[in-house]
């Protein structure tokens, strides 16, 4: 979404959003999702309210330089505030608890710490890299809402209740493009468990007979329509399970155009999935259909969409 | 809240909110609260969407002519969408088969009535009324988030992530002054369930020493401030289970200030309660604790408040 | 079972059965099976209570032309009942409002249809059709009970009480020769999930080392003796699983006895075993073990066995 | 039901009824009730198949002279029996163990005994008494089937399928005061947990206001009507959970029909209780509404009736 | 147990034995007991292993100068381990992490303190006071073991299997009596939730008939045998709940042995039960059967059991 | 273990230690393993308490010839039991019930036989193989305990509360070479179901590198450390899942060492495991790693060690 991004620590935003997770799930009894995922709002949140450091200052990993064990900690946090909301008189401790629990699996978040020879806390530090969060907004496109306004999308991963743009599919593409063509990245927040993403193929598509089972590579491909995109999220067979960057756009020998698209999980990929090095090819009705939101830079959306969702 | 709320259907808006709350369960995945309850915004929601009929014109009885079952109603629906759920592939008849058992338990919905000798639509009867649901905002008083902004107020019935003006509790009680004095009445959502609710009694205090569980009915109340709210509302001590209407002021011998209150279960009452017809007096400091927030209309809110709201 | 029975619809059966069915669950506190199941004699009782229609008369599909989703039904269906009886308190209208989920479901059943060009209600074809319920008698073959007497049998799916005769497995077997020999069909309700129903193959053997977890395809078979049925009967090997027809006998080339059988999901069949369009050939031996119970017309049994069973 | 009853062991009954208990229970994978109650039939049928034996010949305690620990009993074997069905492939030696439990706390069933100087087994004391199962019969009356027809009386604890004729309420009641006339005891079974069966007080009775949950000692009742019956029954709220016999009829002074009740706890009941010495008084219409279901001697049934009921 | 223990922090004992638990748990893989009880040994392997510490040195408290609340505490923590459990694959970091819980709730234990005027460890204070763990033995009398013999209390709250002494009944009272007489105190492990410890009027006894349950101050006790001890342990009438210490031996005016007991809730009782000071009398009965076990100074054992029981 | 134990009743240890087992569990409430698993101290237990018989005298089997079913009547046992502690009030006569259920399922336990010509009793029988079970110990090696003391191990299966000698991993290897090597066979406690456990092949080593999941046959060994062990044992990876005995050394062509075990199931193993006749190979490492704890003779033990272990 920057340059500067690149290097950015993740688990700084994870270790800095999960005393807001936790003590949302305590305040609601319990009754909203406390799960590890998130939206790409949440990177945003942090940054606003915490800044953001450097992968090299904040690394996330106390007891193995190789591996974070998330899995751990959640079952561990969740484990603690579901006892804390069964008594329903709560100590006032237990948040400090919570917080000391996040640095021995996190390690401890740094004041200050220097970056190329300069010392800066994470809020100047996200100040010097020009990155403002205010810049950047969600856009969905679902018909259970009008078009052109902003809803609180229902994905029990929006635990924050934070705001959605809804547009038609076509303009959701089109925003991508542009974006794509203007050379901002675009975060893609979808599905990538679909049978269809061929994770160890390196692509993914939307083949026109889905319950054929045993075709393996599908060669012809459904045209996805707004009605569709709205069946399948309404059935949950399109989930919020992945975040990723949209980067670029190709086309194979026959036409079909993909999105080239950068995986967080890149380099820590196994088996088969390790020779693509992060990198997917996304066709794009994968994409019209599997996007369950997106996030870009106000500047990135064409003018006409974007007034029309009166952004300023 | 006005003068022709007196004949209102409030059946009509419980059956009219139960879609919206049975879809929105469905769409976080059961991961939200569904309850009997709901918040005073859920009937000007339903206002604005449905309109509203009078009583005459919709009891929501169907098989008893004095008594709801909204128990049965509740658990069966959460049955089947429980099941609608667990299943993660549902059918596009489900949220019909909801619609059927809706009216078999508080009667099919008139497009068209008679009242008073002329027939509405409950939309031009609700417009006939006056009321306009633009005009009512609902106000807490809680110090996680900044006074004088709108927020989410997290509380399992704010299913629907509507938003709560926050103010000092003073200027909270100056609003409920006030709107009284002026002729508005003020819908309270909180806390009934108190220990200190002598409900038989038909009054309600704060103690000075809640702890001494054996003063019956205690002389001397201690004085609420902010943090006491705040703690008691952070324990899960102060819940928001009822709601009922402000509709006055009064003063006992010894110069304690009570808000006369309205309890819709009224008539209903059972046992000693029934003496009091469905009025209670709950002393200053009680609403003062217990006030989870308020609906009023926007014009019975002081005006050097209501600017810092920035409440048009 | 009769020439007219090949256009019935089965749907019109299920519909009109499920209202018992919840009942009965209920009036048992729940302590009674509930499953989509059922045994041959819930047809004939549907048809004498109330009539039957042909299958273009009632689809019992109302949101997909191709697929029934019975699955999601009888999901809801339980967790309605489920809630009603956990309340013990039941109000009078539970009945009406599973009623209408099936009606959303299956739809609404047709008071009156046209066929053929005539006029019917369910009950008039049923007449028009010539068969009498009353002529299928269900029969058995087990030993904790007397031979030639009628027992409950005891088998969750029977969930009605329905009384079946018990005749020794060498008698039942003629029976069902009999009846094949004399142009009837005999339904056949017993088990075709056990290792050697051959399903994508198209037959069922009981091969003699049925241990032997990796023959694939047994020469030899078991010769099947009161006794074996009696123990995996008891021990929960053979269980009702499916309802199927028995239309005719034939030899392979060993000259081994098989019974070619009809089985109802016929064309909807997936994978390998869409060739056999809905027919295979279970083997005497697996006939003799694995059939639960029969159901045929009371003239398709030799005269020596009905007398025994003193059917008029 | 007889002079010779008085001595019998009601033991001996429990502990023959039990094996067949456990085995329905396995036979239908569970899903059928395990209590440790029973209906009058039960008594018969062991008699038929298994004989009598006085109490003194079988008392049915081993551990402790005066008491019984059944609920021990029936949750061990319920624990048994429950890991048995969840295996799905039996041993066959379970019964035999269910068979030594029983033996270990009940005491082993005697083969003979000797009673008044004569040696017995317990068919030949069976035959000695005269006492015919064949000559008792079960009535109910209820609407949800035919009157004067049989049928199985869907309520948890008939578990073994029995039949029950049917008349209508009246009836029912001519049949109970025509046999007390005559010198026949009759078997209620009916509910004797309701609110208004005043165990401490020594009788039961049909107050006219049963909400009123304040009145101790109601002084008028209603008059109960069949369909007042039914819906007690339909709703749960009466229930089989008691057997008693029904001895005498007795006017209070207000001319109230009352029918004298010989509880079998009699002499183990305790506090207030004692001083009834296991004897209740049931007005008229609490007997119309809280009975389930009688059995009489055959012989005891008014001629008229007996005949519409086809009973030889 | 010494003039020192006076002031010593409980709380420090119960900090340093909780790793020890968690561990214990987590090794047995969550198949012992996790409470929040211990044995009076529990005191002493702490003593041994990590010193003590004054009460003004280590209060245990962090958020209320006047209460604990370990009941939070340690559902945080078997929330947390229990997660870990479930994983079965644990970081090394979550004893850590528990670690700092422990530190959040009861705050960090001193390495230093002074006492006095002069700074100590916790291991030179206890050394100071002279108090040597080794000098104590814990004493039970049941029959499933030899007498005379150590053998592991199979209670759950025993759940570091220490060993116990196992004496008759009649000398675990001697050496009760002996060690008062000689001015130790005696630690007694044992039952004060029976019926008959009457809390609130400060005294315990064994009435005769314990199934009375009307009686509220019986007259006459039951003389206790050692049979009677061993049968209530079997049957879980009496268990561990609860530590106190014995100082003192009273008799009434009818010349009922009492022994006089400090309870270590004392200051914080509520209610009646305030009078006590937190001091009670327990009849000599009521101490025979309610004993769990004891710990004394091994120099308060009568010579002649110290002997037979081979205690140096 | 010594010549006579070839025809030794594993069973008779089995049916003996059940009813302690079966005590234990009730005793701590519950809250303790109660599996069908052992440790090799069990059989010691038994020999010493009850004897032990020869296979001919006890096989275990009742039912059936060639097969127990312990599965089953481990789940009958522990439904018995924890409806017994869900209790809280036991009759005297559970535990004889248990006992019987045993016998059912296990056969009675000979109180004499004859044994080539001789008649014994259990007892006799012992005595007469000179077995002493007091010259047996069970060695371990774990850090979390001193080196050359015995400790409780904390496995789930020593419910029993058995000690262990601790002593370094070399030195344990140690022991058992010189067992072997002088004619000692050695009981083995350990893990056989670790993926590198290759029974089809009849081997086990630990590979370099174990997370490679796709090396079926490794070739290369990891040196097993204290650490690694310790680690394995602390994080679940290493569990005492089976007991075996080693018998003998051999090297491979590459001079790997292994040691020959012979597996308790030998004859009954299935499929391809068969052709190894009960016997596997396991590397030095894999022992080094996966041994939980080993049973030897004392006079097996080299005397260095057996000096440092204080065992006389």
């Amino acid at each position: 979404m920057g340059k500067g991004m690149i290097d950015l620590s993740e688990m700084y935003t994870v270790r800095m959003r999960y005393p807001f997770k936790v003590e949302n799930y305590v305040r609601y009894h319990g009754r909203v999702n406390f799960g590890q995922g998130g939206q790409a709002h949440d990177v945003m949140d942090v940054i606003k309210e915490f800044g953001m450091v450097p992968y090299e200052a904040y690394t996330g990993k106390t007891w193995d330089k190789d591996r974070h064990n998330h899995s751990e900690l959640g079952s561990v946090l969740k484990g603690m505030i579901d006892a804390v909301i069964k008594r329903r008189n709560p100590t006032p401790v237990w948040k400090k608890a919570v917080d000391k629990v996040l640095d021995v699996y996190m390690g401890e978040v740094p004041a200050e710490f220097t970056y190329e020879g300069k010392t800066y806390t994470p809020k100047s530090f996200a100040k010097e890299t020009g990155l403002n969060p205010d810049d950047y907004v969600e856009i969905t496109s679902y018909t259970h809402h009008p078009f052109y306004e902003k809803f609180i999308l229902e994905i029990p991963d929006n635990y924050d209740n934070s705001f959605y743009y809804n547009v038609p599919v076509d303009e959701l593409m089109n925003i991508i493009d542009n974006a794509l063509e203007n050379g901002y990245s675009v975060a893609f927040d979808g599905d990538v468990s679909d049978k269809f993403f061929f994770g160890k193929k390196g692509y993914a598509v939307v083949p026109e007979d889905r319950l054929d089972t045993e075709a393996e590579e599908p060669e012809k491909e459904v045209q996805v329509t707004q009605k569709m995109r709205q069946e399948q999220f309404d059935n949950f067979k399109i989930t919020d399970d992945h975040l990723m960057h949209l980067t670029g756009i190709a086309k194979n020998q026959e036409g079909t155009k993909f999105y080239y698209t950068k995986n967080s999980w890149g380099a820590e990929s196994k088996g088969k999935e390790r020779q693509f090095k992060g990198y997917w090819y996304m066709s794009e009705q994968y994409v019209r259909l599997s996007t369950i939101a997106i996030m870009v830079h106000k500047d990135a959306i064409p003018a006409a969409i974007r007034t029309k969702l009166n952004i300023k």
